[in-house]
């Protein structure tokens, strides 16, 4: 696992090939120069960073964890260091729009190389992670002389950012929110109140730290329409914009946690600190929603890079944990006995976490190239639809990525036995940092009501109409040959409207209903969005071998697609029988 | 989770009422005295010493873990003492022999309180749980000196012992085995060699450990039919065959693992240590299945613990939980939202974790009954089946009790949200701890090659046929009232039986299949298995509501069951699709 390789073969792959991103960005206004050349340097560049500095890292900040101390939080070894490196390298302004100090790339380019920082280390990533979603919120709702304040220096790193929502007695009902925002005669805010899991909480990676947070206005309506958004920093500004004097917000104490114990999961404590109402009164979930979305996709990604390095992890050690021999006879003679990759049992764990781990990798490139047309489109029509296709897909990919993720890095552990259990070999590691991602940010219950309650059904299947109309569409393109899979794709989207009426039918008798098949509805959900990814990068790599391209890569996309479909896909039928129970 | 209570009651209803251990002890010669009030006074001592000793060092032992320093392993704080206090009990001497000390009562009554202190702390009673293997080894394989020299020590707690199997280079694959045996003029053999992952390796609890050792003698053949066992003690035996000299072997290192961080995992280095052969020359892996087969019973027992721990944890907290309101309506108006067990995904969770923590009490405890038939029976045909049914049920418990304890667990996590993620709760120790079941003495992969391969291909299907016709006939006994169930448990033996032809016919053109499709055939095996102890608690209940005794536990055991039955056993079709693709 310390081995960590970018997997640029694949990403180049999937963003030129399959989801021609190069022509995305030609008709994309303002990034026409984002050329496949430009992406190629810049992941490359980022790999070498990922791979000799903060992949090191992985293990160091999981041994260590973080430590408070006399109200200070220090970080791991190194990932100070670490950070400075990154922010020299202007990672953190990648996607930053120009008139901020941004390189205005566009951010589904920041995903890509998200991936790989990802996948060298959660726990480090999480520190620059959530500066994505402050910045969108802050350019959203906050006021030119917030924006003003704030975000030039969350654009060139000199500053990250967390977002403050859960207290002990609320995390999915955040109407229970209690924390207080006193008006002062300044125009500012005392804010009072604890915060807890709050990830990147306190830290020594940035002179400062700008904390988003909910919290109540006095006499504000009970409930989540009584909620108002406000900017803590963690050293209010001085004249000239520099962090100032410190405010009277401080990390309680640190979370003991299973799994990112590179990050610092705190308890913050607001004790009158001076926060700036940041959007309306009273809308501050709204505006936290731009954030919280932000979020959701970013751990979508986290959730696949976990299957990323199961794999990566396993794989290497089938090839070279010599154990028994095949039950068709020895296939390495020489040695005292074969590698364990030759047993069907080990294949078959490989290949579902390497099925998991590139259809997880088109999700979240797809998902962040509709998030591009989304936001950026000049056309309204299109930016409108994007968003509603974006609006679909957050929920599946967030909840069943994360949950693949989980069973991918269970079965990367097995592959290993004994060794996986240990910490020397990093898959447990693994397996214990991705174990969070199903868990925070809306657990897979939550996703999954939001998809079944808010996406689907009321907006009366629309969503989920266009989306399958794109994917019978590109089921049309596909040539006979792949009839095999595009045959369980239509049948599957068959499946799919059924079940939508069925518990729209059974919602109108009894609601509950539609909860107790939630998760199920998702999951469906997820295994046929997988198969659409499948299909799209089997018909790439199919075209490609009949022109005469028969590269082991492009065998191994069709052979690993195929397990897909024969091994994966019938899992549908279990979710249907459950959701018909 | 720190409030573990001994569920007595489901214990009771389970050996009482479901299996009819009155009865089966009444029957087996030697054991008429063991009676339900013997029992449940034994239990009731067993839960006071689990719940207010042994359970709360359960998160002191995974916090503090166990500690090398000049060559010493210690056990965490308070690990010591509990052994005492277990050893003051008798509880180690339980059901040994009466001529060795023991106080010779039926193994399956030592499982129902090893049920109670596994449940307590998987960690510390993985000390004294491997003794009762070694036991057994010497007991079966031992000469009369040996037997003189070991057991009473063992029997009486004053001693521990361990089983060393595996290297660094093989753990499945023994026949690679490297630790040599060299015979020595007085009879006795200088051992040497290094082994890993042994459990309870070194420690502090007791004045000696009695390590079980496979090793290879000079010109030994290669492969399995080359292997030695040896006792190796730590300390050798003076003449009164008290703990004399130490011996050559000493932990060279503790492993850094996932979980069970209160028991010491440890390198093992064995220079030139004193050994006696146990058993012939060269059958040394074939004596050890003595102790692997106590092994795996013990480690299903193991999972299912975790199940039941998953169980308590999660329910209180979605009891206590306050968090949003029921689709339906709130549910407690006066409060500020409902508790979290209205809500149907939570339910579908705990209803899940009940559903295999209650067939997984039954199928040990079943489990334990056919072995007590195996040994003891006054009928040596009785004894021949039931020793077929035994070894036809320890890879199914094993592989399948574990893999739904690693679900059991994570879906326990989830209920509490981002709690469950916190060590405070517990449930993520929980979890770590569960996940070495499916990985330590015989990987699932491994269980499900020794079913598919050994216990049903290679005696033609035998075994299975014996256990089904157990099963077809239980049906018969049911009222039509149930047949509901007794369908579907019909309906998947003929399943099965298709699933066992299909194999075989495919095994003889590529030998390959098997392992292909071998855990999908054990998970099977096992969804089956759960069902008939699901079949076998509903009719007891369902015939007490008939007779109106129309208790919450009745009607709890019916409802669990009717769930098991929709929500879980629509499985079994996912693994045909897996096996026939």
């Amino acid at each position: 696992m310390s081995d960590y390789k970018a997997p640029l073969d694949e990403i180049k792959f999937l963003r030129n090939e399959v989801l021609d991103f190069p022509n995305h960005y030609k008709n994309l206004p303002g990034f026409e120069e984002a050329t496949p050349e430009l992406e190629n340097a810049i992941l490359e560049e980022a790999a070498k960073l990922a791979e000799n500095v903060i992949a090191p890292l992985n293990k160091v900040g999981d041994q260590q964890g973080c430590t408070l101390k006399d109200g200070v939080v220090t970080t791991p070894e190194g990932f100070k260091e670490a950070y400075q490196q990154y922010v020299a390298g202007g990672w953190p302004s990648l996607s930053a729009p120009e008139n901020w100090g941004g390189q205005g790339l566009p951010a589904s380019m920041e995903t890509a190389v998200s991936e790989i920082f990802g996948q060298a280390n959660h726990a480090w990533n999480m520190y620059p992670g959530l500066v994505t979603g402050a910045k969108a919120t802050i350019l959203e709702h906050g006021s030119d002389e917030q924006q003003k304040n704030y975000l030039p220096k969350l654009v060139n790193g000199e500053w990250l950012a967390t977002m403050c929502l859960t207290e002990a007695h609320c995390g999915s009902d955040l109407g229970m929110l209690k924390t207080k925002a006193e008006p002062q005669a300044d125009g500012s805010y005392k804010i009072s109140g604890t915060k807890i899991f709050i990830s990147s909480g306190d830290h020594d990676l940035a002179e400062n730290i700008i904390h988003i947070v909910l919290a109540r206005l006095p006499d504000a309506p009970a409930g989540t329409k009584g909620i108002s958004l406000f900017i803590v920093p963690k050293f209010t500004l001085d004249k000239e914009g520099n962090a100032g004097e410190r405010n009277a917000v401080n990390c309680g104490s640190l979370e003991h946690k299973m799994g990112i114990h590179g990050n610092a999961t705190c308890v913050m404590n607001f004790d009158g600190a001076t926060g700036y109402l940041i959007g309306p009164e009273n809308r501050g979930l709204n505006c936290m929603f731009t954030f919280m979305n932000f979020a959701r996709i970013g751990v979508t990604l986290e959730g696949f890079c976990h299957i990323e390095r199961a794999y990566q992890g396993a794989v290497a050690y089938a090839k070279d944990r010599l154990q028994m021999r095949a039950l068709s006879g020895p296939k390495n003679p020489e040695g005292p006995a074969d590698p364990i990759l030759v047993h069907p049992d080990v294949r078959r764990m490989l290949l579902t976490i390497k099925s998991f781990a590139e259809a997880g990798r088109a999700f979240i490139h797809y998902e962040t190239q509709v998030a591009d047309r989304a936001r950026y489109s000049k056309d309204e029509e299109e930016r409108k639809k994007a968003d509603e296709l974006l609006s679909l897909l957050t929920p599946i990919g967030k909840a069943f990525t994360t949950e693949v993720a989980i069973e991918s890095c269970s079965l990367g552990m097995q592959v290993f036995g004994g060794h996986g259990y240990i910490a020397e070999w990093g898959m447990e590691q693994n397996f214990r940092d991705a174990r969070i991602t199903a868990i925070y940010e809306g657990t897979t219950g939550i996703q999954a009501l939001d998809l079944i309650g808010r996406k689907v059904l009321k907006t009366g299947g629309e969503l989920l109409k266009a989306f399958t109309v794109e994917v019978l569409d590109f089921c049309d393109t596909c040539d006979t040959d792949l009839n095999e899979f595009t045959q369980v794709i239509k049948d599957r989207i068959k499946g799919w409207e059924e079940i939508t009426g069925y518990i729209g039918g059974k919602a109108m008798e009894n609601v509950e209903e539609v909860g107790a098949s939630s998760v199920d509805y998702l999951m469906y959900s997820g295994y046929l969005c997988y198969a659409y990814f499948w299909l799209r990068m089997m018909k790439v790599a199919n075209d490609k071998i009949k022109s005469g391209d028969n590269s082991d890569f492009n065998q191994s996309k069709m052979n690993t697609g195929r397990f897909y479909f024969q091994r994966i896909m019938p899992r549908c039928d279990l979710h249907i029988s459950c959701i018909k129970s």
